[in-house]
């Protein structure tokens, strides 16, 4: 372990926030694994809150309201803000994290932005770490905020233990849960500005939905809130210590938090596994002309190297929630 | 190769579109790697163009538009329509796809829609079997029309020979350009709705972006545009044009059809190592309970078998365009 990681680990003793902030640095630039090591036996502890949805909905506001209630409750906070990775701007995404500020002074609340450019693989882990950082560090509370306009911003909610999928009414948004398989990942639905004509249809669409489908273990539930005006938070906190103290009982709290473990191992092993095989097909292209053969000739020639080492296997993967298409007839 | 691949390969020798269909179709199920390998020989002839750009510019009237223009000139024309991979509605996306209609009777004119679920090595190689495909058909001409609003949207249109990103006036794209490293990728900037009162601010920022950086070769074109009324259409098709001529002349065609093969190899590739890693993490997390180590150290562990079969190369990575963050101190 470097000096500098001495220092942070010193300061995560000593319970500064330039601790946290140093860490989760380190885990960005990629050079988190030290640390992580060192802490990883303080994680576990932490109640994580996923928050997702389409741009507008009032996720900031939300988020900021829910840090508000748990502070109340005397809980310290962590949030972490993922940026979109879309390059292009989606209305009010950036303005709206304005809000948070009004926590900005408070010494209990931790809030950090991260970027997801960048491949899955490397967000994935940073946000992953960032939150492992976060629950080390001794926050009661992580809520990791995103933008849900990819299957990648779905899939880092879901390291967290709740899911939270926020819904605008009139947006024609329920129509495409189904379809996305939405209703697989929200634990609970937010049915932010509640006070909208067509707050009350979406209500209704997300009900029905329901009923055509089996849930084993906990349903979904359902709050509608106007964020900004305070309404439906307490509700909100209420809905989400429901679904922390079920997870417990259940059990399933330990089986969540092995599929969160599986999803940051798998990150980070396909990042780098990406390495490995662009300097492969690098080698390849440059000495085949690379118009000899075809892409699945030329896949399959990389791959049968990797047969022995990584044999396929017939356990299922762990990671149950996505759907990942397979290359199939290779 | 199948009695069905067969019958395939009877359709395209007989330039049956039923054949070209059903080739994308089999792509698309993960089962056409020998129809592949049987046609890649008649493959590079085609044209091939990506426009991207975010929800609401216009993207489908200007893809309609340039299939226009394009039988003008006589060509065969392939459309891909790739949905985007967004559970969330983005307004008329799919709505606005209805202005390709106009060419639906036309022979010569061969549509597709392909859906971006599921994860992008799946996509980005089922469409770019269906680009090879169309290719191989003898479509002079390929058009790629993907939703900018993700790095995996903005690859597939690096399958492309030349990219068209579309910009809405008005909306603080131009903002997120530099940021996002969508000048790199751009090889003409369309403007379109050009009679947006905002329509000549975005061009000015344009130029200035482009001002700040060095530009070796093709120098991006601006061209403005009002897809509804047909307008600018045959100035961007005219700089479509002098972009090919450019990439032959140069000698960049052959560099930028490498990359592309790369692409594809490496969405194969991927797709595969991801399954043979998910079934890999799933023993070990069975095994070791999944709470003794760290993420890091479970990852170390899993690659180490990687080492041989894949070792480490000094050879830089031929995807020249994309950043990816590899993941570092592992």
């Amino acid at each position: 372990m470097t000096e500098a990681d001495e220092r942070i680990l010193a300061d995560f003793d000593r319970k500064l926030p330039r601790g946290l902030a140093r860490a989760i640095s380190r885990a960005e630039s990629g050079a988190g694994a030290e640390l992580m090591h060192a802490v990883f036996g303080r994680t576990g502890r932490a109640m994580t809150v996923g928050l997702t949805g389409p741009p507008g909905v009032g996720k900031s506001t939300l988020c900021s309201e829910l840090v508000g209630v748990a502070r109340r409750d005397g809980k310290t906070v962590g949030v972490i803000s993922v940026d979109p990775s879309s390059p292009f701007s989606h209305g009010a995404i950036l303005g709206d994290r304005i809000r948070l500020t009004e926590h900005f002074t408070d010494p209990d609340v931790f809030i950090r932005s991260m970027a997801s450019r960048g491949h899955l693989g490397g967000l994935a882990g940073a946000t992953g770490d960032a939150v492992a950082f976060m629950d080390a560090f001794g926050m009661d509370v992580v809520i990791v905020e995103t933008v849900g306009v990819g299957q990648s911003e779905i899939e880092i909610a879901e390291l967290a233990d709740t899911t939270l999928v926020a819904l605008q009414p009139g947006s024609g948004d329920s129509v495409q849960l189904l379809k996305a398989g939405i209703l697989e990942v929200a634990d609970i639905f937010v049915v932010n500005k509640a006070d909208h004509p067509m707050a009350l249809q979406l209500q209704r669409e997300i009900h029905s939905m329901m009923e055509m489908l089996d849930f084993s273990g906990w349903v979904p539930e359902l709050v509608a809130t106007r964020a900004r005006d305070g309404i439906g938070i307490d509700e909100l906190w209420a809905a989400i210590g429901r679904h922390a103290e079920y997870l417990r009982v259940s059990g399933e709290l330990e089986a969540k938090r092995k599929t969160a473990f599986a999803h940051r191992v798998r990150a980070l092993v396909i990042g780098d596994l990406e390495r490995r095989v662009d300097a492969r097909i690098a080698d390849r292209i440059g000495r085949t002309n690379g118009s000899a053969e075809d892409p699945y000739g030329a896949a399959r020639e990389i791959l049968a190297d990797v047969e022995t080492a990584l044999p396929e296997s017939q356990t299922r993967p762990a990671t149950r929630r996505t759907t990942r298409a397979s290359v199939k007839g290779l």
